[in-house]
């Protein structure tokens, strides 16, 4: 098979793989049908994160073409949806509702394991990692919104979650990526009255909008902050969702931060430094981590069914595996939010 | 009156102050009965955290002297336990369950308002600050458990509710000083069920394990991370509470802690750094900060006057307003977990 392959900062190919196989009983082979890249890629992309060399992609919805002989809730033709990190089902993470911190668990697309880059993929633990759609076929807006539940709205979902959204509450979303946009979609599926969303991009501000924000800051740093508390007669957020991991983002993040509410916070760190005082003297929380999609995505999957929710949208780029190198391009020059690779023909 | 009076590191007398008047109609003067040094006092009396010079102690209980023309809820003779910050009760921190949070508020004992450690105390917004006690009169023990409300018993009980404690639970505290064995008495009348008290200190062992510890772990760092996860088959605590406030305290913390937990912090942060990647990796939220000690008095109380708590047991030095320099220095010397100062004959 082809698939995408890292071969250091700015160098990503395509290349051959051998075919995915069942080797163990609880494996499933799943067909590729559209893949993406996550914003996190960026920072193996431009070098400034260790990744190995090889297949990359943790983000994938596909067919399911072969099962293992104990694989029970799967069926050879299923569409189904990967959470981006495979899962046993059985540890106590597992069954504590937390899969993404599975002990037997491990990611798509790195350390040579098949990645959604590419045209098929072995998935570990199939009944417990993968979810089933129902129904279908779907057209591409209802696909690539099934896509989006693989990584980026089950994140922003998180970050909602974890910083406790409440219906009637004013809540605040920094970082405009597809993930703060997941949580401003997020947030108003969670009954967010007011979502103020920290953008500075117009294509940004308009899917924010579109996902519910009710206010737009366009400022950044300290005069971000002033602004929100304006907007908040100076108390801040109930809720907040640090949706890009910078020492920036998380003090501004704290200063949005009502007394006694909590931080939800999904990025990857990178200099982050927390601002403890500010935590212990205001009483300010901080919660999340790397999202428990498996856990989140037989709750949201309905929604998206029915049309209530379009993750989708965050997707304004599209190509093919063959140039699978301008999906990242297009991330990475903030020419596109997040960038669909559709797979076969 | 008389009071006890900073003068800088280790400097601390009995002086004379003006005599406490109603200066404001919300205003109440209450005659301390009992005051005590808190653990916090040692940053000071120790020169390592600023203080302004002057009034101290920000915990006490005593009876009303004087009432301004718009107090409601007291009266004359009333035995009252003032929370360590007063408060004005209207504000939105106030209405929404952080008084400590008070946009009007402020702490007893600095910046020359009248303090604990002293024989009267002018109280301003007495009817949402002070909480007047039903019944009495009481013995020694219930008026040194009343005394505890003040301060350190809401302290530990806010670690264990920002830890998220719940019955039947397994928990870890993080501190042996009053606070910690304050949050091991909250933690067991929440319910839970295994308490790893972690002390290397025979007296504090003993108060623990009164309290409710189930485990006493006395190794520390590393070792100490180590000794818990082999009490829980490796998975952590479901909530950890972090009641020292130094960096060493906060990784052991978050060493301890099980995927997807809380760590409940109440330590005056000195040096912390939180271990974020930890935090998001592992799901491992951080709550906490200032107790809202007005909040959680009315709910403690109940329990103190039946003899369901005895949160007095922390409290084993006293002496009086003369000696209070001996009261600061048996914590400081580590000889006392925590000094009563008894005011008036």
């Amino acid at each position: 098979m082809r698939a995408a392959l890292y071969g250091g900062a700015y160098d990503i190919t395509v290349g051959d793989r051998p075919d995915p196989q069942v080797q163990l009983p609880t494996d499933a082979v799943v067909r590729v049908s559209l893949g993406c890249v996550c914003g996190s890629d960026m920072w193996y992309f431009r070098g400034q994160s260790p990744h190995a060399l090889g297949p990359i992609g943790h983000e994938f919805i596909g067919l399911v073409e072969e099962v293992g002989d104990d694989v029970r809730e799967l069926a050879v033709g299923d569409l189904v949806i990967a959470p981006f990190l495979w899962c046993c089902g059985q540890c106590r993470p597992c069954r504590t509702g937390w899969p993404s911190n599975c002990v037997n668990g491990g990611s798509f697309g790195n350390h040579g394991h098949d990645g959604g880059q590419g045209e098929a993929v072995r998935v570990p633990y199939a009944d417990a990692t993968l979810v089933k759609v129902p129904g279908g076929p779907y057209g591409p807006a209802t696909m690539t919104s099934l896509l989006a539940l693989s990584d980026v709205m089950c994140t922003g979902h998180h970050a909602a979650v974890s910083a406790g959204v409440r219906a009637g509450a004013t809540v605040a979303v920094v970082g405009d990526g597809a993930v703060g946009l997941s949580a401003v979609l997020a947030a108003r599926r969670l009954g967010a009255e007011r979502i103020i969303a920290l953008s500075r991009n117009a294509s940004r501000q308009a899917v924010a909008t579109e996902f519910g924000a009710t206010d737009i800051v366009a400022e950044r740093g300290d005069a971000a902050v002033e602004r929100v508390l304006e907007l908040t007669d100076g108390f801040g957020a109930d809720a907040v969702m640090e949706c890009v991991g910078t020492g920036e983002s998380m003090t501004t993040a704290f200063g949005v931060a009502a007394v006694g509410s909590v931080v939800g916070a999904v990025g990857v760190p990178h200099g982050v430094v927390v601002p403890i005082d500010a935590l212990i003297l205001r009483n300010i929380g901080l919660r999340g981590g790397v999202a428990p999609a498996r856990t989140y995505i037989p709750e949201l999957l309905p929604d998206v069914l029915d049309g209530t929710i379009n993750p989708g949208r965050v997707f304004d780029y599209q190509t093919d595996l063959d140039n699978v190198l301008d999906a990242y391009r297009a991330m990475d020059e903030r020419r596109a939010i997040k960038s669909v690779v559709r797979m076969g023909v």
